[in-house]
């Protein structure tokens, strides 16, 4: 695994110039580790970024955190990171390596509009997509997705209000205009921010089966919308 | 202002005591402060403590966050605080003083259980509720607000699944068994977890009108539970 600090030391012409300061992470130089989570976890890794949407991270993290055996950790390109709406989170690692998880969550958001630019962290998000086991992106987190080629030949949805950007980005991914959300294969992606909770509950439900999916929707006071094809904000193509 | 910094210096015995080191705030050593929010903005502050629930804080914040010039600040006992499913939140500022705005959230969660009995928290609870303009608390959130004696006399709801523990902790509130949210003077106040979300959205109505609370909705792709009446976890005593 390359170090951070060891990084930094390097320097690297292609960091300088992308908007974020990252490490590039190619086959040559990543390591997937397993030391992120402790053994025997359902392992949950969000990428979070600046100007990333509050409630696409934070809505699948509240049902999937009241899984059994769960366990949930931020990665991103700082230390501390802000949301669109202010509030800052901690990472608790950063893209100087990629981590083996059961599943990476991609929140969209303002930031995606400069970090669909960035290769640095495309081909980070890239490498990490490889040792995640499940792929879920919640609203314009597709875009990144998408700008990764992983989404090729899949079946996927994204933000109904910023269909038209990112359904431009890959035109060979099945783009749905009407769909809460898809699960298609290794990926899982949801409709524009709120979505992305009722996609989460739609996945506790694939794991743990719907009574455990209906506690967590008690407990949470939710109405879970839990028809993927209830989608009122559809786009007409 | 008491300073964090000379507050650790002096030391204190209520404190030691404390399951939260905080600095005990009282009128003589308080003073509230304009200096946390830029001028002219809609000043949000909300709570934030360990073991606080995510969805609690983080979807009034999306819906809140949309309104127009608003500013959102976090205030916690600590500068890292980890949320109940484990990622963790900055606090913009400790409490080290009150902070005048206009809008107090106040979340829930199984850290209120033992907040309830941590007296210095309360004390600064209950003179931070002093110079905010609005208070609204989330969930359990309420149980924080009724150990602070605010809620004497006040109508109020909270979390339907810890409604017998909260109610005990006041009886002189006029606790709602039914209701999504419950808006009496000062205090909004909603039922569990994701209340707080179709609570928020209730609030922009109030401030800004239906047409922006609707254009926050479709924004985030909601399903607004836009109706107070419309609880199916209300509780049969």
């Amino acid at each position: 695994m390359l170090k951070r600090r060891q990084f930094l030391k390097m320097g690297s012409a292609a960091v300088a110039s992308s908007l974020l300061t990252l490490p590039v992470v190619t086959a040559a130089n990543t390591t997937a580790t397993t030391a992120l989570f402790q053994p025997n976890r359902y392992r949950v890794l969000a990428l979070v970024f600046d100007d990333y949407e509050t409630l696409d991270l934070h809505g699948p993290i509240e049902m999937l955190g009241h899984m059994p055996n769960v366990e949930i950790k931020l990665v991103g390109p700082t230390e501390f990171v802000k949301s669109y709406q202010g509030p800052r989170v901690v990472a608790d690692v950063l893209m100087d390596s990629t981590y083996d998880c059961d599943l990476l969550l991609i929140p969209g958001g303002l930031g995606t509009r400069t970090l669909v630019d960035n290769v640095p962290m495309l081909q980070w998000l890239a490498a990490q997509v490889e040792c995640s086991e499940k792929v879920f992106s919640i609203c314009t987190g597709s875009a990144l997705l998408a700008k990764t080629t992983k989404l090729s030949g899949v079946t996927a949805t994204t933000n109904k209000m910023a269909y038209k950007w990112v359904t431009s980005l890959a035109e060979n991914v099945n783009w749905q205009p009407k769909a809460r959300w898809v699960d298609d294969g290794k990926f899982l992606t949801s409709s524009g921010v709120s979505a992305g909770t009722d996609a989460a509950l739609y996945w506790v439900k694939t794991l743990h089966g719907e009574v455990e999916a209906r506690r967590i929707e008690t407990l949470t006071e939710y109405h879970w919308v839990d028809d993927s094809s209830n989608d009122p904000y559809a786009v007409s193509l």
